[in-house]
């Protein structure tokens, strides 16, 4: 039986953005990014309710804690474990709304390693992640963990299974990456949908090398291995209309100097991947500078894959 | 501007029988095994003629010199090369026709490897990859590499790409491989048929989580990993039907401890990982019981994955 520590009454955590598929792993790859993020305080009382009493952000995000990921899935949890407490939540959003960015799961992970630390026990990363689980469902229709996962362990993960939460973390390639949020709203939930329930096997195969050479070339840290490997066959064709102008902002990234480029999650973010600081950015640049010739505009990130895991930034 | 070294007039060579496929790589993962493959014998004559002198084999193997895999691909070398030489061909079957085995591939691999032997500046394995592929296309009707490229190459190997062949040689687990080879007959060109020609996504995004567990169970020895992996459920669910009885002869070699159990290629031949050579020759015998349940004779083989390529066995 877990019960709440009651010498704490707030803590803020911070979880990563995280950039899924990463072109190759539709639903199991995902990689962590440094430096934004979301940060979700909880204040805790003990009347068992739960309130969100700010989000800090200009979009419109529910606060209704049955539709926000974030309270949906503490709720669960504090349920599940049949805890006497409630919580005033405040949600810091690093992340833009439907960027492909990872940000409901963000939201979600950020809570629930707050609402950890409450815990006299507190779960496992595998634990929080099923209940992290619900709150992809509430915000794609779908539970998918290629966001979750990388935001909970930090790294380059793959998503071996989903039930039980099979993880396997990956080594992480010396490289910079460049990600670009062009300001262009898709649900994933719509981005979800226009995807063809069906694949031509020849595509399969064709994708499967290039995903199989993928983890190879991490494991053997061959950057050229990797560099061919990049590619999406599957699902990138079908996205790239979200984005107008996608195959020139592709092109120039990879003149540019880019091992490779595709869709952040389910877009409409793209993300790249370089060897050097200085390419990645002269990549966000050229890549910004297309998404203006379609009088697109857009924010840029550089950063290495990050190591970190979601994590408890203050507790009193 | 290549040429024939006179002083040879006779090369035999062998090429290992091969399991493509390995549950998880469609068409992009083989590996070579031990102590069974097939010889091929060049004498050399200088009229230009190619001629198949004999097959050591009770089945029905083409003695046109079109429309034999081992023929054909050294007649197009010599072709290409515009070389002024004739081939009596003998070829010793150690593979069985239409077994799953890459016995077409081995007759082409083994008759590349040998006519290679009389160049003065030989062709690299690459080079001869693309020859033996055109092998693979009279056989199956299709360019796949999963049989030739580990025959030439050895190992475990992956296809990342056809058009050139890239290959990546993945680690080898220190595992026993245990191959049974029901009697019965399966073209790899009826066993592709039957294939449907596009796949759901969601069994695609099961089996690419799969393969690329697999990948990373090879690179960190994670042979629990590997065994967690080792299940085909785009390709395998499809073919069951060739082999009677192939879900019992599965679940009597996971019993007697198989880590994984699958087709060898396009079947009709199974294949099956294990820990210990004990358990491997345990797992033979459950499968060819299971087989005789079925009124089916087998033929078995217990080997290692075997790091050794094609290679030449006499010269004179």
């Amino acid at each position: 039986m877990n019960s709440i520590n009651t010498n704490i009454h707030s803590v803020t955590a911070f979880a990563p953005a995280t950039c899924a598929n990463v072109a190759v792993g539709f639903d199991i790859l995902g990689f962590a990014l440094e430096n934004v993020g979301d940060y979700v305080t909880l204040n805790c009382h003990d009347d068992n309710k739960f309130v969100i009493e700010s989000i800090n952000s200009n979009e419109a995000l529910p606060l209704d804690t049955d539709r926000n990921t974030a309270s949906l899935v503490i709720k669960k949890l504090c349920r599940d474990l049949k805890l006497n407490i409630g919580f005033s939540i405040k949600i810091k959003k690093g992340i833009p709304l439907s960027s492909g960015m990872g940000g409901s799961a963000a939201s979600a992970v950020a809570a629930l390693v707050a609402c950890n630390a409450f815990l006299n026990t507190p779960l496992s990363s595998h634990e929080l992640a099923q209940y992290a689980l619900l709150g992809e469902e509430l915000a794609s229709g779908q539970q998918h963990a290629d966001n979750i996962v990388p935001c909970i362990f930090g790294g380059l993960t793959l998503i071996h299974s989903l039930n039980p939460i099979g993880v396997v973390q990956l080594p992480i390639p010396d490289l910079y990456c460049v990600l670009i949020h062009p300001h262009l709203h898709i649900s994933t939930m719509d981005a979800r949908k226009i995807l063809k329930s069906e694949l031509p096997l020849k595509d399969y195969v064709k994708q499967s090398a290039n995903l199989a050479a993928f983890i190879a070339a991490l494991y053997s840290n061959n950057i050229s291995l990797l560099q061919k490997s990049l590619t999406d066959v599957l699902i990138e064709p079908q996205r790239a209309q979200f984005v107008p102008g996608f195959y020139n902002i592709k092109k120039a990234a990879l003149e540019a100097g880019a091992l490779g480029v595709s869709f952040s999650g389910s877009g409409p973010s793209l993300f790249a991947l370089a060897k050097h600081k200085s390419d990645a950015h002269e990549i966000s640049k050229v890549m910004s500078e297309q998404l203006k010739c379609e009088n697109i505009d857009s924010d840029c990130w550089v950063s290495r894959i990050s190591k970190d895991a979601a994590h408890v930034t203050q507790s009193s």
